[in-house]
């Protein structure tokens, strides 16, 4: 029986053959797809060390010469200056393979800057030389994202080889600071959409991982943060314990107390009102949790802490489903040398809450500053307290009945054999949100493979590169372009 | 009417007398006097930094070419190399001056090192410059602790310039690591008082100041401290806040409860049975300390923070009489990067208590230790914490009936024209207990002026040269010597 097709302009497309053929054609391109991450892993860019900035000025480089010979018309977006500084912000890269009018448009976003890698971390070869140890391939980049963002190109030169035109148009959208906070890639995406972009249908993120180690998966929805400091002031300097202890009002006392009325020992936020926005967890939800493929040793890479909770039902609803409250810092605020034994005259409190749908953002500002002036008040301190919200980015939860989710689930299913779990995370991508809200297009987060940190399977990222191409066959089919 | 005045061996001591002229030269040797302090001022002897450490030997043989200038027999007492590190230890300057079996023998202790100093810190002149502004002289070490040590020195050089035969022996005992712990010193005095140190009646530390920038006191108690570490662990390395929040056991929520447990914002110590060995204070207590001539400018150098009580005699008890407990620091424990939004694997809360007459150390470590282990029980964590107490050195309170007190009380009369006011301070100075402890004498802490920091007027200085000298003579008249 020969299966679903149908004609696109003038491409007569089987799509079981085409798949089959692109799926050899991915095989048979492992030296070279591998050759080129290996180029891509030798570059050190990390984006978050000023000293590194020519490194992943370096890295955009190398994209666009890769990009340009496989036919993508690729441009370095200049991002500016980081803050007040002479470093250039390292350039957005912006490629267009493919106008045509029938076909769907994808942008495909992923950043081409890595995180910092030494030996000392506990790397067990150079990070920046990808090396193969039994079929598994290591370097700072394989996952995060080099290894997802070559694949792109890899997939594109597999169709090439194959002979098969590309189903879609793709956009490229590609990051170099991500690592470092994403500086400047909001203002530019919204640049290019009121002036350069062509149209979109939807967004492909593959900045994801899988949860599991074993078992693929989609990622349909991120927690959002907000970042509070509270800043407790008694006096203009540190003061000497000895003299001033029992008659000076400390700050650090009311930092504590204040502290630690936010959170209780397991983890429950004692913030009056903060669950109030978020829905009930159903029957129905609770089973579906429970089914995923999901191990413990899936969600603790070795961190040896105690988990609060006894399954592993109730451990992903917390990280994925349920609002957290963590407190980070609380730090000598002045520039007095912080001796152990003073009284610091200025302290800072650091937290912050992890926000899942459907928190609205104002409420809970408005229960955490309720919370904290009540508790402040109780303490009937004579210091000063201040509380800033200096961070806040929405939690964000995608429609997977949309065609680009069901495309991916498809394409997943094709690949592996298993149908892909569908997860969320626990932190934030806020690029993830931007690209929905400047776009205003649903967003799939398609993850190229396994959580393992710096290392990836051959197998496994052939298989990647197939689920990318093998999507892309399936939003031709599933997407109604041209409207 | 001749003055009381008695036969001292061959000596005739007319005090009356004696005392104008002994006056009479320390005002003509001004000059000399201020250009020993200029020398003394010049050398940065910091002993907190190794960098400093040959300045501070620098200072040491100065001290030593000084001594030997007026015939005492001075000689330094190596104290080993600084903990594991190459660095010596800053020696002990032993000076012997006199050995009449007849007279009484005081031991003088100072220390020759300093705080570290710079024109940040805000001073208005090169603190390693003897600077006088208006009679006003400036530099590091004029009041703590080069100016009296040196003063010591001017007194003898008085005495011998007004040919008048010093009524007492002296013993100097000199420490050049005060500022940095006084590490060494306990056991270098030990070796000394059993081996080589003459026969001692009394000791004499000049290491203080007055209470009141106006009015003369006398020291004759000091709080002891016991400094304590918590460390709550939970993870083997910190952990991203938005993947682990919500289901990993966080250490820092466990800290800040606990140290918030140990104190209110106004100062009220929560540990139960902390106060059950502090003597009540007393109607007449009270009424003595609202007496004394000290204001509220004198004990708040321009801190700017909000003083817990009242009015004066609340702040000098709550200083002197009362046990304090202040929140230092809460510190992320582990070597990680310690990004702001991480979930700390191990936090270490520090905290001290600050102690007074009768309080018994076993007593509070154990009251501590079960505070802490009852509240963190309360809180139902896993993490894991430990307790410890790093620190711990005795409250001071010596007899002021003695002798060696009322002598410096008739003294610092003699010369000020006032009673001096007999005061606590709030801060520990452990030297004063191990010299207590092993010599097993009475130590009086006789301030040489105002406790203006870093500065001292060239009257209050000369007239401190004064009280160094009259106090020797009632030291001669009181002191029952030889036994």
């Amino acid at each position: 029986m020969p299966s679903q097709s149908r004609t696109k302009g003038d491409v007569y497309v089987d799509f079981e053959n085409c798949l089959l053929t692109l799926s050899r054609r991915v095989d048979d391109l492992e030296d070279q797809f591998i050759n080129r991450l290996r180029k891509g892993v030798n570059i050190p860019s990390i984006s978050a060390y000023t000293s590194h900035r020519h490194h992943v000025f370096a890295m955009a480089e190398f994209i666009v010469r890769e990009m340009e010979s496989l036919g993508i018309k690729a441009r370095l977006k200049p991002l500016g200056k980081e803050g007040k500084s002479d470093f250039d912000l390292s350039p957005m890269i912006i490629g267009c393979y493919g106008k045509a009018k029938s076909k769907p448009t994808i942008l495909v976003y992923s950043h081409y800057d890595v995180q910092p890698a030494t030996l000392e971390d506990g790397w067990m070869c150079n990070p920046w030389e990808l090396t193969d140890v039994n079929g598994v391939l290591y370097g700072r980049g394989t996952s995060d994202d080099k290894g997802p963002l070559l694949g792109w190109l890899c997939a594109i030169e597999a169709f090439q080889k194959a002979e098969i035109e590309l189903p879609v148009n793709l956009v490229f959208c590609l990051e170099g600071m991500e690592e470092n906070g994403s500086v400047g890639f909001r203002k530019a995406l919204q640049e290019e959409a009121d002036t350069a972009l062509p149209h979109i249908d939807a967004v492909c993120i593959t900045d994801t991982t899988w949860t599991s180690n074993s078992h693929p998966s989609l990622t349909r929805g991120l927690r959002g943060v907000l970042f509070y400091i509270i800043t407790v002031t008694g006096a203009q300097r540190d003061a000497h314990s000895g003299i001033f202890g029992g008659h000076l009002s400390e700050p650090m006392t009311d930092v504590a107390k204040l502290m630690g009325s936010l959170v209780d020992s397991k983890g429950k936020i004692l913030v009056p009102g903060i669950y109030d926005e978020v829905k009930a967890v159903s029957e129905k939800e609770y089973t579906a949790i429970e089914s995923l493929h999901i191990t413990p040793e899936d969600i603790d890479p070795g961190l040896g802490g105690r988990n609060l909770h006894k399954n592993m039902a109730d451990t992903l609803l917390a990280r994925w489903r349920l609002p957290s409250l963590s407190l980070h810092r609380i730090e000598n605020a002045t520039l007095s040398a912080g001796a152990v034994t003073t009284i610091p005259a200025r302290i800072q409190g650091k937290f912050s809450i992890r926000t899942v749908a459907d928190m609205t953002t104002d409420n809970i500002e408005r229960a955490v500053q309720n919370h904290i002036e009540e508790q402040f008040k109780q303490l009937n301190s004579m210091n000063t307290m201040e509380l800033a919200c200096v961070h806040r980015s929405s939690w964000f939860f995608e429609d997977i009945d949309h065609w680009n989710y069901q495309a991916a689930k498809v394409a997943t299913r094709t690949v592996w054999g298993v149908e892909p779990d569908i997860t969320c995370e626990g932190g934030s991508i806020p690029i993830a949100l931007d690209l929905k809200e400047i776009l205003n297009r649903n967003v799939l987060l398609l993850p190229m493979g396994k959580p393992s940190d710096g290392a990836h399977s051959i197998n496994g990222n052939l298989n990647g590169i197939k689920v990318f191409g093998t999507y892309l066959f399936e939003v031709s089919k599933m997407c109604k372009t041209p409207k």
